[in-house]
């Protein structure tokens, strides 16, 4: 049975916001396309907004998820030991943590990234009896009140109707076009007892900011941060929800940095098909709650256990996937550098690291013009940025090269229809 | 690949819980039974919290969702239309809330319950700018930030690691015994312009308190709430995540009382089949947030909506399930009853309502070790209450009679062994 | 030079009140009298809301303040040490304190009430290293933040702009008429690890709440109430800036109830002269303030040292005032016990204990008429409640009892107008 | 009757802390010095932190005062009319603010300086509907919650016992040495709509910060600070507690800058004689308070009133004071600038701005010791800055040219002393 969409829009709350920009019924999906219920095909170079860093129903962990479901083997069951459970926390511990020398304990906080995140802010509360957080300029965590609290976007922390406290925003990497040394500021009201800033239990950080606009964070400023963090008895919490998994190359986005978070938030790709899992990556010795103390009904989805799992022995055995992410960075990014030096009026930015490219107007609006006329001939993909101002790429990590070039086609296109326009 | 369980307790936070009570790793699951990988097989009256009301793998709803998979359906899609979201807003509009007369609107706040009471208490505070939310003792609504302020358990609160404010907790039906008239001092605390108690948003309440120990409120009690809400001007909020989905016996655990809350929030049994899915439900008179003012990576996991879809037409077109359910319930009531006249100095209380039920025990302690008796009798069932002092019976609502008296049996014995050991 | 009242009307801001309710322009004042401008006189039954209880210009106050002015002694000096700090320290230790079986330190937290409440509360929060505060419905504390925020009423908290948090307000005595038992709901919360109350750092009460209508709390409730306290490890804040210094009858007003709380606030009439002071009393134990964490400019007001020494010396080395003072109460409860007799359908409820005396109206209007009467007659008295449905009597506890007579006389005519008009 | 002072250490609170550095028991003062009991003299340059503009027991105030006590005239009302607070309205605004072009209304906000910053926020808030607000680093405005806040030194915040939380403190001026554009940062997240930064109710700032270690703000950072706020529809609120007054020259601090704040906050030195007094003016279409919102007892001490109207008359019909002031303050620069050249290791600055002066020291403990050193020689100073890393100089206005070089040359050895030590 399939509807039409005025049928259905009335039921639903005028929240929704992605049936707004693509007024199309999807259906079916595979690897890099959406098709419509009337059959049109769309590339998607959104992925579920990171979530399907492997493609849509990729085949590989579609065959263990059918298995698994087939053959009546547990699918929700909490935080009870399942077959499934202890196969992730082997697999993801032995070929993901222990290979880049990290020693974290997996903490499944809930099914989705805002659960993450809110336990890693009470774990790094309770850890150091402090309540303050320094978040960053343009960060986004999540929609939770705690979550949401350290998010930046003005429209999404009104929604919260109290007054969003405990944090205080700092400025991201190059957030004053390298005018200011990095961390001036922070480093400052630190070191200063009178300066009022309130003692921070944790910084949390991304290191490429998505919602905020595809704003990457240099190597060397992540690394002046952890050590920031080290000297003052502070945690550094990396949210790695979106950029982890892949996205900027390594499985994680700060492996290039070289820097360990004592706290790691992962979501959205981590189980490789979509569906929803979360975990909240603790080193040992801040292992502090309770049993119990954070729980939550859809901790234990073994579903998502199973295609994590096969998502990481498929794609996480060898730097395979790890080198084509950073070669087809490299390509968009040769692409929007062109189309830089073709609109020199444009104000236009290229963005990014690896497979989480933006491209920045300097007219915001053209960004969601540029988003638009992607979608009229068949590409999809978002803007982001605070004002809305950057088209933002999240493909498939997996899409052939082929279709890796028909988007940027569609994206050269829709560019020049509408800075030509 | 199956590992030993000792094998995985040191990769995972210590936070787990369930896998303490339970020391074995389930591996399969059919109806209202687990099975262990060594092949044990247990009785499971616990069902996932509430998350399986229609049993573990129910074949009507694995058929719809094998299709789903197997034909490269749309998996994730964030808000996006898709054909399944588009069918289950329909058939739950049509099914499940028209026929009950409520005019809702449905909004995807995440995967989880938490998701749904964080959007509900946003929603409240942005209607009315009010900040100021009232809950009930013992109430359990979740542990992100905004829902563990307005939960009751003092372990979990102090997992926040920051103070827990804006909630004023009021007691709840029958926490004085009786000796308090219904809303005594909530009445006179909004009556009395020096109260000091802050103008709440709104008031939100469990039908039945399943955390809290298995405390039902009475349907006149409900009603008075509904009505002092409407009489000052407040939103009623009815978190209806573990005991909606027929639960109680109806679809919603307040339609005995005949109430019309103002948001709803739903969870745990909602997909049908343990997958996460969470709505919250708002009059759409409230329904006030700007596109994307809530969002989340995974509101629209589709294949939750055909499990829950099919879930649905299978169970939700007659009044068959409903009627077992009640029926059933009362069978564990004259069980709980018996027990209570056989072991007059055990303090025990039979508590619930529906396929929600629970037995207190006057020595809490009491509580955990028939648990652990019925555990090594192959039955699984949780305790809950301030002191788990309540076992707690959450069993699938689809199970056979048979099912339900071989529970019933393993209870009455394990409730011998410890009372008379 | 003398202004007309509507000269400066237009240069205050519009928040000032007594002058709304009084329109007149007073200059001069003896004992129980006001004078205005063009020589009117009014009897005064408020004395600066409790803050002349030895009346205006105390001879024998007025004596040793214009001495010291005169001699050129320091009147201001922070917290150094001065002649008249030591005389006070000590005067007040020995002729207040020990002999009452208090072991207190005297902190100066700043010149007014709410200054000591806001210091008793960091000093509650520091010492249990907990935040909430148990406060009672219609207290009044201050309008600080920290103290409005253990306020009960809605108009002056909502003046502060901001939620007021940290606080649940729990009945005070006699909340519902006798229908409850004491501390029912506190009790229970308290021992319910489920309950949602933060545990409390303190409770702070009034035993007479003047703001809030003249209730009075029974000795037995304040006992009750003190080992409540006790067995929780909650920390008892006697707020007796209103009730204290003889208000009552003894010097502290909890003195009846035989309780000794940990933490005692004092300002109004301490000076004995009208001068800016306030005490904040904590036990040795509880002296845990670092040197200057809390501090303040007009902490060592020296003229209020010299004038509070003087009224102990005069007024508290016997006990002829504590007598004479509840000797006086019983006469205006005697008056307000045949008004209530006379008018038994104005629904009249005498109120209070000592010279802290309240005549309840059942129409709230009618206490601000017969106020309005009253000062037609040429006698001031102020009206207080939620409603402001009491009128209340702080005369100087020193009055005459032919000004009694005059001002009961004046009382029984205002009645009379109001009620027989 | 004077005790020693180990008689009353015992009776009083360990927060004191004046007298820790000053271990000696004054009695008299007149003008710039302070007498203690066995007859030693201190010049004091520290002048009650400011209170005593006009020197201790200023014989013109005086004689008002004496006049006024032994006149009987009222000397406690609250905020009824009284022909004093009539006088000063009349005076303060025909004499202080109209011929500054300041139409602000005068409200009474309590005896102390807090409860002037109390009311400012509470109105800021109130009239803009946000809560946050904008401090600066090393920012003091007092002890009370709200104050405390916006207050920036650790030591005192931790006092709260809660979170102080709704306040971001941001770079005060020369804050990074000159490395950084004025206000970069607060205009960069004020226009940024992802910044995090909750939209500020209002600015509060000191124009020289006294506890901050005499940082004194340059005037066209103070105008562009005013140009933001309008720019951004934000209040801002000049705290001119300790630096108002004459100070720095002017009556205001600000008035050099040619700025119009929104709400001024007065307190320490407008009653001319250390009397219990403060203010907050705001504009008239920002008095918004209902009547009684904001209250307090000690709003109208009369006998502050007259000695401030009378300063106001004495000091402030011409510029003399203003005048020399300015040369006061350069004597004293000339100094330190010459203990600067002297000492160029030292690390020593010179800040400060008319009669608010610090000499800061590179090693910290210098300080504090120079003014051990000072008191030893029979000078009162003290130490402020986050570290006491700055002797502050607050002398009286009105001290003679000897007494200022006598303090200096006391100063200058005490400086030798530590130094060359």
């Amino acid at each position: 049975m399939s509807l039409m969409t005025n049928d259905t829009t009335a039921l639903e709350s005028d929240v929704r916001s992605y049936s707004r920009s693509w007024p199309a019924v999807f259906d079916r999906a595979k690897g890099a396309e959406m098709f419509t219920e009337d059959g049109q095909a769309y590339l998607d170079f959104f992925a579920g907004a990171g979530s399907l860093n492997y493609g849509h129903n990729n085949p590989l962990m579609k065959k263990v998820l059918l298995d698994y479901i087939s053959d009546d083997r547990v699918v929700h069951s909490l935080d009870m030991l399942t077959t499934a459970r202890n196969e992730f926390l082997t697999t993801f511990t032995e070929q993901i943590l222990r290979p880049r020398g990290l020693d974290h304990r997996v903490m499944f906080p809930g099914p989705g990234g805002t659960n993450a995140v809110e336990a890693a802010l009470k774990l790094a509360r309770k850890i150091t009896g402090r309540e303050a957080i320094v978040n960053f300029t343009n960060a986004f965590h999540g929609m939770t009140l705690g979550a949401l609290s350290v998010t930046g976007n003005s429209m999404k922390r009104g929604g919260a109707g109290i007054p969003l406290v405990h944090a205080t925003p700092m400025p991201y990497d190059d957030y004053f076009d390298g005018d200011v040394a990095d961390f001036m500021y922070l480093e400052r009201l630190l070191e200063d007892a009178g300066s009022g800033l309130n003692e921070p239990a944790a910084v949390i950080v991304e290191t490429v900011q998505g919602e905020g606009g595809i704003n990457s964070a240099r190597a060397e400023w992540l690394r002046t941060l952890a050590e920031l963090c080290k000297k003052h008895g502070i945690l550094l919490i990396v949210d790695d929800i979106q950029m982890g998994c892949g996205r900027t190359g390594g499985f994680f986005s700060f492996e290039e940095a070289g820097i360990v978070p004592d706290i790691i938030t992962l979501s959205k790709s981590i189980s490789g098909y979509g569906l929803p899992l979360a975990l909240t990556l603790v080193r040992p010795e801040y292992d502090v709650f309770e049993p119990g103390e954070h729980n939550g009904t859809f901790r234990g989805f073994a579903p998502a256990f199973v295609t994590a799992s096969e998502s990481i022995r498929q794609y996480w055995s060898d730097d395979e996937l790890e080198k084509s992410t950073k070669a087809k960075g490299l390509i968009i990014e040769g692409a929007f550098n062109a189309l830089v030096a073709q609109y020199p009026d444009a104000g236009l930015i290229s963005k990014g690291r690896g497979l989480a490219r933006g491209l920045q107007f300097g007219e915001a609006a053209n960004a969601g013009a540029v988003a638009k006329e992607a979608f009229n001939r068949g590409l999809l993909i978002e803007t982001s940025g605070p004002n809305d101002e950057v088209i933002k790429l999240l493909p498939p990590l997996t899409l052939t090269e082929d279709e890796l070039n028909r988007g940027l086609d569609i994206i050269r296109d829709s560019v020049a229809a509408v800075l030509a326009g």
